[in-house]
């Protein structure tokens, strides 16, 4: 991947440190044949990427025999190209037969490695082009559905916005519109959450279920959750009698379950393991299992596929939303300046059961003067704000902060920036961001058990 | 608690809509003898305060009989009073006497509902004052130490600032020196994690164990865990072969255990529940049985007891420190913000293993070149960044942005801020930053199985 914005230079993937320095002096680039002399061996082969966490000192080539190995990059070690790589391309073993009793279903590629793959022979990390692409990679899906593949965008899921979560979701109403039986939108795991909950709200009851999917290891990896997690993402989306928008991903560290979650209810929780994802107040809504092809639904209460008739699209957002965390000597002037800004709301993510210190009172009251929505969620990740315990809470709903409930703070961000994109009046917004729209909260006295 | 800064009235304590405006307009306060009359019947007694939600419509009355009443206030109701209430004051119990055998502990309280007590005559919240009173709340103390009191603030905790951190690390340096075997720090739960790590830092091989303890619930519901986290934490710091600063709170929602957590290891993940505190990314040092009063380590490697000879006491901080969680669309300009109002360092929240969006590389750059130092955490909360592995993470890394590897971000926050009270040298600091002080991170490589 060549991306020009950031420097990153895609002919030296992976590589940095000192490996990375010796790459660049030898001009040699992912493909090349080259040869690497240290003291006591030469090694020749193609020079290969680092996909994951490397060594700084070692450069990876694939030899001949078919084997990759390391070679450590000291002091005395040269370099030599001594043949250019041709272009990057996949050696695919022969694509199944597409078989026409099958579901149809759309796989929307937006990036993450869950839809991507190596070429060992270049080494090349790609994303999967078509449907031939992916039934090489995981050649189950052809038994499961008719695929039909999209390679919307190739982004790590940090750098996707507002823009990116509107032409996402446009795509997903353009294959509901083709009568498919369910979308698969394949993501990076980072911020598949805050996608996820956008399409929520832009998705108005759609009759067929959108299934986010990511994979927390790369496929090149024996590891890897991409294949077990895409699969059964495929599955889903085909079969699933839930029509909501979901995220698929491991239950356990094994691979014989995965977690249908609510996409306004869920959150990364792990940075590297493999069941990262879980449900936050509130239980998943199925579990999946992948040997016995079976979805267990843990919930009742899910909009049923084919209920409606009367599915919307409603893709516009207001990026003039911030989400501020609150911690002890936080200056207010923070919030002063979203409002300067022209901001049209804030969601705090306040301590405990929703509160921030008096110091920021008057910067919240000058915000709400202003015109802004004030919103407060909790930093503690599971349990419900209760802002009538306390005085300072007290003191903070008078001011006309809102209360928002069991809702977390990611969804509450993106529910607001989609609030405003339908709506400039407060009060209108006010209302929307109390009303259950795709199940991110649940009312007060539903709960039991809960405060 | 009369608390003019935030206009709440310490006379209507806890009542709010429809209860509030018919207090207002009888002139009734709280501890005064009324007489509420409605359609059909005739109340007479002490007008108590509402100190956990109350339905607005709902006057609560302590009747002659001792027992408690709550009144429904209609539009017919009317309230009278007929007799002021005294000044508050507790009714206590004889104190038990103090028992020289026991070992010497100071109970130092800054606030939360955990050494406070309700008085029911009057409905006072009052800071439980002296060692009679603490003994008077929970008379099992006075078998376990000999307590001395000082109230040292009476403040939500969302209101403490570096300033009070200072005060309550001066406050323990004290009572270590008048050779106390122990201090325990009663705390509001809110940001009891925060003052917990920034004591870490600043209390240095101190060979006496700190205990901050706060409670989920306050002592006037029956489901309070006040007294039985008093007593552990009390125990603990008396008896406790471990000498670092912890958090001392409920393991589960049952009474039995208490867990003893590293207070840089440690989060608020619940907002209600009172076993709301989990140690993130390292186990709990040890587990307190409360019926057996018996301590049972998880870990081996901690600070023992009069160890060391080296203690030192180093209280400063700089709070030009911010923490920034990053979300889709995030205006890079608070970055800015920080860096034009002097701040000397940021903590970044970012997604995944440490990233955040290509368009806020513009900025972080701009705030290395300007002096600040950027560390960066993951708001997975769970899971060690790692920013060698997608090429984000690296433009990240060869920017300067410091791994923080393990460290959960709040800890993180207050790190910084005490590093920069110890040198303003942005070299030091990073090396500061990046050294084990407190267990508050471990090396990657002593991680087995972990990223």
């Amino acid at each position: 991947m060549n991306d020009s914005k950031t420097g990153v230079d895609s002919l030296t993937v992976g590589y940095h440190g000192a490996a990375f320095e010796s790459l660049k002096k030898s001009g040699a680039e992912i493909g090349d044949r080259v040869r690497i002399v240290d003291d006591t061996k030469i090694y020749e082969g193609v020079l290969i990427p680092q996909t994951e966490l490397g060594d700084e000192h070692i450069i990876v080539m694939k030899l001949d025999s078919g084997y990759n190995v390391g070679v450590h990059v000291g002091s005395g070690t040269k370099i030599e190209v001594i043949g250019k790589g041709g272009k990057p391309s996949f050696i695919r073993p022969p694509a199944p037969p597409s078989r026409e009793d099958l579901p149809k279903v759309a796989v929307i590629s937006t990036g993450g490695t869950i839809a991507s793959r190596v070429d060992y022979r270049t080494g090349s990390v790609e994303p999967a082009l078509t449907a031939e692409d992916l039934y090489s990679v995981v050649p189950e899906l052809s038994d499961i559905a008719q695929v039909t593949a999209d390679v919307l965008y190739s982004e790590f899921s940090e750098n996707l916005t507002t823009k990116h979560w509107q032409e996402i979701a446009n795509t997903v109403w353009k294959y509901y519109q083709k009568n498919m039986q369910g979308v698969v939108i394949c993501h990076g795991t980072d911020t598949m959450a805050y996608t996820g909950a956008a399409l929520s709200f832009v998705l108005q009851n759609l009759p067929i279920p959108v299934v986010l999917v990511g994979s927390q290891r790369s496929s090149d990896r024996p590891s890897s959750d991409a294949a077990t997690n895409l699969i059964g993402a495929v599955s889903i989306s085909s079969a699933s009698p839930c029509s909501e928008v979901v995220l698929v991903m491991h239950e356990k560290t094994s691979d014989n379950f995965l977690l249908v979650h609510r996409a306004t209810r869920v959150r990364k929780c792990h940075t590297s393991s493999r069941d990262a994802f879980r449900s936050i107040n509130s239980p998943p809504i199925a579990r999946y299992d992948l040997r016995e092809k079976r979805l267990e639904f843990h919930v009742e209460n899910y909009r049923k596929r084919g209920e409606g008739g009367n599915a919307a699209l409603k893709p516009n957002f207001d990026d003039r939303v911030a989400l501020i965390k609150f911690y002890p000597n936080m200056n207010p002037g923070v919030i002063d300046w979203h409002v300067d800004k022209g901001y049209r709301g804030l969601v705090l993510e306040g301590t405990g059961l929703g509160h921030v210190s008096r110091y920021c009172y008057d910067s919240i009251k000058r915000a709400i003067e202003k015109g802004l929505l004030i919103g407060m969620t909790s930093q503690c990740i599971w349990g419900r704000i209760n802002m009538n315990v306390y005085y300072t809470g007290r003191d903070l709903l008078s001011m006309g902060v809102l209360q928002l409930e069991d809702m977390i703070p990611e969804t509450a961000l993106v529910k607001m920036m989609w609030t405003f994109g339908q709506t400039s009046n407060v009060t209108e917004a006010s209302k929307l961001m109390l009303t259950d729209l795709a199940g991110e909260t649940t009312p007060r006295r539903t709960i039991s058990g809960e405060q």
